[in-house]
């Protein structure tokens, strides 16, 4: 068994994307400036939302953060959206998901301007990604798709079983994964609460894709010899033994799964720290313009 | 064996959407009006789009072809897409692909304004539908799932095969398999030219939709008893009992799968015809304002 080591990936990318914005900058070019609506303060979105500003300053980006209440109208955050889509000062910018429930989250999304897009939620971007066309990949599938090219980990005609199908994960990386060409090229099963089966399917696996957000679903008896596991859940459980009190739980039993894999990912250390990373190099793409010209 | 009679379920689709706009009509509403944009002059085109201006006739719709040789430029064509945007009249359109080799499909695609694009290729529409938002769905995935819904077939927890990868038919009917709800909720698995143990896989399913395009492949010895086939396959093979010298040929061979299948879609007069009358009630939604409101 083989650890697929997130923690190292992303910091190597961050180092190859640091040293290109030093270019840019040497070179005059604008530096990349990514900004962040933040909603309340919901514990999981404030780590997600500071460590994306710190990791703008470790890279030479440019940051803002924008802080609203609890309670602010859902009109109050659209004006805000506006004004970020109008700002050419700001070259992407995301919304933190959850929102509040007064507020809804696809009108948010829809209304960002999807070349600012960098998480990749707008339908525009979803829709091109699935199409096979250049986009804003949205950063967990791209962080997933990247960690297998940079482990050099062979995908073609590999049975891919992405366990989840939500919008942010499970379709997107089945698309990814489908696709034509590395990575992709896999024959690709989705598996969700309602798959029958569930345990004889992963047994079939070359590759799972473990997204359901349950803390410890896949088990040691459901993995074949050989297999490479990506663990994308996140959930937090609450811990006696950390000084936030809770800790990251993947949906892999790992000391069970971990010695049949040829390669396995860590929670947390995984796809976790890919995730900003993807986020960083969409925001720099958004800055050079290179996904869309204006 | 029971079969899936795309020819009938068609028609009195038809007929009920002749009925809306007949009501649409006599309350003094706007009539339905779809544009179709044909390049060249290629027999499957033809046959196609001179199909669909004839069921726009028959259902009481309004209908524009307009026709351009094979040589008009790209800049041309685009200018056509963007007056068709403009005229206020006309509801929805489509542009028949493929365009000759000159023209980039995609660029055309992109240009026309997706709350008329009724063909569901647009970026914003194919994103919208893997987001489970409202949207117009693309004409042979919707008649595949509309089918199966008017034949009551259960969905929940089955494993649907989709053979094929194409942006037209085997990832969007993937996507909408595995959607929440009703028809949905199946594990979904897409195989294509790279899957190594497709025999294998084909076994495992209870649905199979086969979308690629190679006449008969699908044989008998790769379905389980009591599965469900859907045959998207319309290849034209050349035929010298037909007067037209060629019959569709679709991609299941139907002779040897139909004895074990629950249900199963003839080719022609399944999928086939539900293809145009997906087209039609698109253009009826978007007549209506139903989805996009302006």
């Amino acid at each position: 068994m083989r650890l697929i080591d997130g923690k190292a990936v992303a910091a190597q990318i961050k180092q190859e994307i640091a040293e290109e914005v030093a270019l840019i900058k040497d070179a005059g070019g604008k530096t990349p400036h990514l900004a962040a609506v933040l909603v309340g303060h919901d514990g999981g979105s404030e780590t997600y939302v500071s460590s994306k500003v710190r990791t703008c300053e470790e890279l030479g980006f440019k940051s803002t953060l924008i802080r609203y209440e609890e309670d602010v109208t859902e009109e109050e955050l659209l004006a805000c959206v506006n004004r970020l889509n109008d700002d050419a000062d700001i070259d992407g910018f995301i919304v933190q998901l959850p929102l509040p429930k007064h507020i809804s989250e696809e009108k948010i999304t829809d209304a960002i301007d999807y070349r600012k897009d960098v998480d990749g939620f707008h339908p525009v971007n979803v829709g091109r990604m699935s199409l096979g066309m250049s986009c804003f990949l949205s950063a967990t599938p791209a962080g997933i798709v990247e960690l297998l090219k940079r482990y050099k980990i062979e995908t073609k005609g590999r049975h891919c079983v992405v366990l989840g199908r939500s919008n942010i994960v499970g379709k997107p990386v089945s698309m990814l994964m489908m696709q034509k060409g590395y990575p992709g090229d896999c024959t690709v099963t989705v598996c969700h609460s309602r798959t029958e089966n569930i345990k004889e399917i992963c047994l079939q696996a070359d590759i799972i894709i473990a997204a359901l957000g349950v803390p410890g679903f896949l088990k040691g008896d459901m993995v074949k010899e050989g297999a490479v596991v990506i663990d994308v859940g996140t959930t937090r459980v609450p811990s006696n033994k950390t000084k936030s009190g809770f800790k990251l739980t993947g949906d892999v039993m790992f000391d069970e799964v971990a010695p049949k894999c040829a390669w396995i990912t860590p929670v947390p250390g995984g796809v976790g720290p890919m995730t900003i990373v993807s986020l960083m190099k969409n925001t720099l793409l958004a800055g050079k313009k290179e996904i869309y010209s204006k």
